[in-house]
């Protein structure tokens, strides 16, 4: 019974790549490292770079677009948008000092190699991004979760997300048309403005009418088909007005999000997230090219001190309100340094889009590996501090 | 952000087909039929005979692909292999009696119409085969599904497909090489053989070091990613073996059917099941053309009386030997009428192999629509009868 090759292929190299990312996830699990690491080792291993028995293509890709949908849907039921509206100063403060200083400390250096204008916006916004997953599990650790801290935090990284989406929107526009139009801008903040009104009509009406009627999907697996369902055609709206399609993924997540059967959809979502994201991460391997490597990783390492600089200071102001002492200042600022699947995610589209190219996009991996090492370490010490005093 | 436009097309495409299919499991659902039936029907009509909004391709292909694999991989973990190598004599003798009824009813009307000697085995031992998760249903609508009658005929259901795919098999090879070549027929039993022996060694040597060593694995969703790690790479070694990749996904839930955490992993395994089965079901539609439909009906009701025949005729020896009622005997071979996703899966891949062609895939669907459509409905009657004595 010979099925065409090239599906063989796809499945033999789709099992591969998850028995690679389950033996590296085992691995770092133990070492308590991040697992997002060892997922996009086993993409740079097993890729053209080295062993070569994966290579990117089109159902690879899909799949890990499928990853990133997935992964971005999650962030969004994780997201209480009331939680958001309500942090008020201290948070938005953190994520608007955290993606500035961000900027202004990477902006340099990327035009210092690059002398591209573009390339240095877009990475240094890029990197204003925070991947909060790993400081939760590390407050985890500590029986940390339920303090005030590190709800600021987690709506802080929410915000700084924000902010980088709606600033790369801008900067993508600039670098595809390569000038700086005050028509096309109005243009932009045109359909941004039409995306989001419709967005947030659709989340304040549509919540009460879901919350009441859902439960009458009778057919098996009828709520999850329903999640996915809004999750990729919101993400197909999203596509045709100008953004990612992770844009309109995260947005059904906030709609999503706010219904009373958030967990059972989290429970049921939660799989297909395991069977995709490591995709996502290890097809972000398979397109690091190792002949650069050694340039991306003295621009890389460069680039994480800018960019754990940047977090850090975004601390200060706020302590300074708050009138915390030193060490609690630098953990609201530390907490945020991890840059891991949100970067990715947005170095992959300057790929696509031809903005950034093999060293800067393996310049930020680089910057995603340091990040996320030292983050634990890190926060950990700061913890620990604070416990014994 | 622009992403490529064929990423974003299949965005589109993978949310409208599982939009429509939620739709019409909803609306079935409440008319008391089977889902299967209504998303073979989205694929019919959002496909490219009429409103042309799906299309087959090389994504849609790779994820219905998984939806069979993973049906398959659940199918194994359901079926209990002791239990069938316990329940004997009855069952084994109403399997036989049910593929080889079916091969002699069917075949003669086949051949009458394509004089095709090739194409008459493989739709007349496709045939053979049983969809029973529909009978299952019925029978717990009744609260039956404790029974010994049951029992007896999920396990022949089961031993069904088992002769249907070592027979196709068989005709598959003949139908490529085209002659009975005993050199050809001895490599194929050779393989065949190669490969059950590595699989039941795998079996019987697996379960017991993974009872004991599975709990040993620590990352988010590691069971399920072993899970579908090992379904796809035995996937693809049936593959390489000459086999469907969804005889090794079958093997692989019989392997992990034996632990005891066998609930837990059907838990996760249905919502990727969820999303990706609807695709399969669909992609059977999109290939459906409506221009042959006319007589693909007509030789699909020829088709459908002998199927049932076939089936219903197996339940007398039975009935005979273990001395029950007419009505007794009627429903062990009336509750193996239902021929959809398994029948659906060879229907699939005789069309790739180019075995059979545009009509005989129409009419294989045309079959699978009348016997889900008239399975309840018989099977209803007698179990009324039943009560009623």
């Amino acid at each position: 019974m010979v099925i065409s090759a090239s599906i063989t292929q796809n499945i033999l190299m789709y099992g591969v790549a998850l028995g690679g990312c389950l033996v590296a996830s085992e691995a770092l699990k133990r070492l308590k490292q991040s697992e997002v690491i060892g997922q996009v080792l086993v993409g740079i291993i097993l890729g053209p770079s080295l062993i070569g028995i994966l290579y990117p293509n089109e159902i690879f890709n899909f799949i890990a677009e499928l990853g990133a949908l997935t992964l971005l849907l999650i962030a969004g039921l994780e997201t209480d948008v009331r939680m958001v509206l309500k942090s008020g100063i201290p948070a938005i403060l953190l994520a608007f000092g955290g993606v500035f200083f961000t900027i202004i400390l990477v902006f340099p250096i990327v035009y210092l190699f690059s002398s591209n204008i573009f390339l240095s916006l877009y990475v240094s916004v890029t990197l204003g991004a925070t991947s909060i997953s790993l400081t939760v599990r590390v407050f985890s650790e500590f029986g940390k979760l339920k303090g005030k801290e590190i709800q600021t935090i987690i709506i802080s990284a929410v915000l700084d997300d924000l902010i980088v989406i709606f600033l790369l929107i801008f900067v993508i526009d600039l670098s595809l048309t390569g000038s700086f139009q005050l028509a096309k801008i109005l243009n932009i903040l045109v359909s941004v403005l039409i995306f989001f009104s419709i967005v947030f009509v659709l989340l304040f009406f549509s919540i009460k009418f879901l919350n009441q009627h859902i439960h009458r999907l009778k057919s098996r697996g009828g709520i999850l088909v329903f999640v996915f369902t809004l999750g990729l055609l919101l993400g197909y709206f999203s596509s045709t007005m100008g953004f990612s399609p992770i844009i309109g993924a995260y947005f059904a997540g906030l709609i999503l999000g706010d219904l009373d059967i958030k967990d059972e959809i989290l429970e049921e979502v939660s799989p297909v997230a395991f069977l995709t994201v490591p995709i996502f991460l290890v097809n972000i391997g398979l397109k690091v090219h190792l002949y650069t490597i050694s340039t991306a990783i003295f621009i890389g390492l460069l680039l994480s001190t800018a960019a754990i600089i940047g977090k850090v200071l975004s601390g200060f102001p706020v302590g300074k309100l708050q009138k915390t002492d030193l060490r609690a200042s630098i953990l609201l600022g530390a907490a945020r340094i991890p840059r891991a699947e949100v970067v990715l995610v947005f170095a992959n589209i300057g790929l696509e889009l031809n903005i950034i190219h093999d060293v800067w996009y393996s310049a930020l991996v680089v910057v995603m590996i340091t990040t996320t090492f030292l983050t634990p370490i890190i926060l950990r010490y700061l913890l620990i501090g604070g416990e014994e005093k």
